[in-house]
């Protein structure tokens, strides 16, 4: 690998669209480049929002050049109502990334999980933590959903380069290794 | 309304996206201006699938100069595992009509049927002969996809401008209104 990865972790919606930006340097240590969301407004109609949406990543994408994107993969859902708009979002950020021939990878909630916490039950608080101790951060990053695309990037730097995480053991009590 | 509307359907999909184009004359005439499907390959990556998706609908938009785009909604779905993909080929659908500004109108399967045979239980081969006739088209048009898609564009016709349509009686010996 070359010295540093930058990588863009996306969390899709067409209300909000999480983004954080991060470096793995050398030696498993993270340098955190930014984060934030993209809010389209629901008085919009659907293709303007989706519009606005892939300017955005393509805007993300040409200011920080990332060389990895990361997102996450549609894999259970609660409510179908809801999965077709995060899937519509997603397809468009998709195809920003293969328009900027970005190399893109996708993980599930739960590899998140377990990339970052080491147990794929850890809750959204915990991962949040665990996230801003990584990247030394001095305060959760905020709001959720850019602290999940942050996840979401880590996650993906602990699975390229085969990077240390905590045990898989889905006990609550485990340690996770910070970078 | 002027003289034409010319109204450009889809029928997405990741492996199949299917387009008609047709134009609405005076006096509840149409103008068959062609059809087709957009292919890509199982082989590639999905952001690259979704990149020729959305190229090859802009480039319809530019050639075909639509005044409208008409959609299939989705509503009903037997699998989750199709929903995602052909949601997220949806979304690089509708934000090429966003990135052209392009009036675009969604109708579900039902509406479609109930548009063009007059009653929603019409199964395809009705639909096909239905549609080839409105046109004054030789023969059915194929492949199914494109089929589809210029069904949708019919149903936006009609829709938009309170064109008749054959009675909702669902009664499957109803006869439709042709042209």
């Amino acid at each position: 690998m070359s010295s540093t990865l930058r990588i863009l972790g996306i969390d899709p919606g067409t209300a909000t669209t999480g983004y954080g930006v991060i470096e793995l340097c050398q030696r498993n240590t993270y340098r955190y480049l930014g984060s934030g969301i993209i809010q389209t407004s629901k008085n919009l109609p659907m293709p303007e929002r989706l519009k606005i949406i892939r300017e955005d990543v393509l805007s993300l994408i040409d200011n920080f050049q990332p060389e990895n994107i990361a997102i996450e993969s549609i894999f259970f859902f609660k409510n179908a109502k809801t999965l077709v708009p995060v899937a519509q979002a997603r397809g468009v950020v998709l195809e920003a990334a293969g328009s900027r021939r970005i190399e893109l990878a996708e993980y599930t909630p739960m590899q998140v999980k377990m990339c970052v916490a080491g147990y794929g039950k850890a809750d959204k608080k915990e991962i949040q933590m665990i996230v801003a101790r990584l990247l030394n951060h001095p305060t959760i990053i905020k709001p959720d959903d850019a602290a999940d695309a942050v996840a979401i990037a880590i996650c993906h730097a602990r699975n390229r380069y085969s990077l240390p995480v905590a045990t898989a053991n889905p006990a609550p009590s485990v340690t996770p290794v910070v970078g």
